[in-house]
């Protein structure tokens, strides 16, 4: 049960975004333009990069909802989210993203810890510097959601199915329209 | 010297806010609106909660802005954001905002360690759902602001002056006006 009186039948974030529309609408704006405004990284590896942080801070609605997005950016390939949320050191990505991603291990624990070592590797990689800010933002910004979802108890759907829904509507029509 | 070419002559956050403008507007939205906008909180209440959560973790340049922008709305009251830094329990602040701060470190670490017990304990003391909401976004959201700053190693700077000056502005003319 949610700890505050959250408006029935919205899962997980979108019920504090019901509840609290002052707040809802900066956040809607941040996660669209970090995972689908125009960027030299796709949003399935963005997608990828928020699911991954969304993971390690286990998160469940989080995941189980940016999981799917990514798959359906990705052509439906649950499998390779899935190897990245498992260990994404020998998932079939790019060396670019492994390091991106490398980095944003690092901040959903304390940005303090990015080293020179892990800029540099991605950017021996090809990550430029808007590809390495991003990234840092979208680990940050997962951050906060994962928080927010957890902190005021959200409820995450148990079934399957209703992530993929979601995940298909948050790839095709974005974060900023309303649910309707 | 931070991890990516950012603009110069900009301190700590608003080096990425120049950086990048497209998500800038959004995340100075969201912070306008959390502690400056309409609330039963008053706006030092909330930034010695913002405070807080940027000394837990360990963000020189948030902690040292929010905290003169803290003061500045309690008439220059720089100890008692430092009792509440140092030790809210002992602090002379009301016992409803004492249980908020609890609320609050519990996301600073996790979401998922704020219990059914310390939103009843806010509760008792008065908190309305809304104070609660606010309370546990407020400290999602600086674990995003803490993060981006650190992560990108952007430049804190050394002159305790130079942190004075900053609170006074964020505290009378707010986060999203530009500095011009």
């Amino acid at each position: 049960m949610p700890h505050i009186a959250l408006p029935e039948g919205f899962p997980g974030i979108t019920a504090g975004f019901a509840f609290r529309p002052e707040t809802a609408g900066p956040m809607r704006q941040l996660v669209e333009v970090l995972l689908r405004g125009p960027s030299t990284l796709s949003s399935g590896e963005r997608e990828m990069i928020a699911t991954f942080v969304s993971t390690r801070n286990e998160c469940e609605f989080c995941q189980a909802s940016h999981r799917a997005a990514a798959a359906h950016h990705l052509d439906g390939n649950y499998e390779l989210v899935d190897a990245v949320r498992r260990d994404y050191l020998t998932a079939p990505v790019t060396p670019k993203l492994k390091a991106l991603l490398a980095i944003a291990g690092q901040v959903q624990q304390d940005g303090k810890l990015v080293s020179a070592e892990d800029v540099a590797r991605a950017r021996h990689e090809g990550a430029t510097d808007l590809e390495i800010h991003d990234t840092v933002l979208i680990a940050a910004a997962f951050s906060m959601f994962n928080r927010y979802v957890d902190g005021l108890a959200t409820l995450a759907p148990s079934d399957p199915a209703a992530y993929d829904v979601m995940g298909q509507r948050m790839a095709k029509e974005g974060y900023v329209r309303p649910r309707g």
